[in-house]
């Protein structure tokens, strides 16, 4: 299978234009298309083919609430890391979609996975977390395809979200994602217009 | 920008028939098909835009050899925790391309970047990880695109190849990767073809 030049522009589109969102429209996604991001997913890449990731779609208003909680929590003590100007720059940052995402998902890694036997992970276990990560960048990207934006929630507290969701013992958070239509779309990162953090450039050496 | 069906396919395309590679023809690949691959990282999401990743290419000749005998040590330890069949399975597997691949890159996560000013790591500090390994799927990908296949192999001690290539203290391994134009194409992985770990669907559940 020879890729061509419309794969590598259209590949440009996606990569151009994903963000991580924050601002969300309450427009539902139907069930259809979220079932295509599922499917995506199992074109991820995985340590042994292991797959380890674990998908909680989060409905409960109940647990939604918990979250949000929790994000609140977690929110209010990376603030008091900052001071002065940082600190209310922070402040004004918004971080989260929690209120507005019409879908939550708590993505989780499997730690003893029987798939894949082992293989790949002996020198370096982080790999499954890996795998999982790659599957939720794989799923970014197939849900920017669609018009559905995506914003990853990391101001948590993992083992809390974990125990909000029953989730068993052998698993560990990795994200907390929300998903839904995006208020706007840009092509620039919202911390870099919003003079957070600018971009910068790939480092690159030779040895 | 509203994508439409053409991205979709296009990045369909791209998932599906992206592969670990461990089978590499001894093409060189040109400069400016790395440097295309480089600015695809750029595009990729991290955590408070700290974009952690740093890549190491490793051209000199010693250093790869450092890197294959670790590899040759893990693998031979790997091996040593199956037992019967599985243990045959397990020989049979070409698991690297180090020695064919015309391209290694070392990929290290930078543990105390200035970017980003600590946003979003705060409870989850492993984002910086998470983030670079969104940037290797995003190289991954762009790899494919443009027809260069993309082994990650894991099975090296990181701290060992952290001292072959004299990465700072502050650096961690995230993976080691080997470019090249692929022997041959296939849509389904190799675990999965050589019946060592069949493919699984992605487990989503509704809370």
């Amino acid at each position: 299978m020879k890729l061509d030049q419309s794969h590598r522009d259209a590949l440009q589109d996606v990569l151009e234009w994903r963000r991580d969102v924050r601002n969300f429209k309450p427009d539902p996604i139907a069930d259809d298309r979220l079932a295509n991001l599922r499917a995506a997913m199992d074109l991820a890449p995985s340590v042994g083919n292991a797959r380890p990731w674990r998908v909680v779609q989060v409905q409960s208003p109940d647990k939604r609430a918990a979250v949000i909680a929790d994000f609140e929590d977690a929110n209010a003590k990376a603030a008091a890391n900052y001071s002065g100007s940082k600190r209310n720059a922070y402040m004004k940052l918004k971080l989260a979609g929690l209120h507005d995402a019409p879908v939550h998902l708590a993505v989780f890694t499997d730690h003893t996975p029987a798939e894949g036997h082992g293989l790949g992970r002996q020198t370096m276990p982080e790999m499954l977390n890996y795998s999982t990560v790659a599957a939720i960048h794989t799923l970014w990207l197939a849900a920017r395809a669609d018009n559905i934006g995506m914003g990853w929630v990391s101001i948590v507290n993992p083992a809390k979200i974990c125990a909000i969701l029953d989730a068993p013992t052998t698993w560990s958070l990795t994200a907390y994602l929300c998903l839904g239509i995006a208020e706007t779309q840009d092509d620039t990162p919202l911390l870099h217009r919003k003079d957070w953090q600018e971009n910068t450039p790939t480092r690159w050496d030779t040895v």
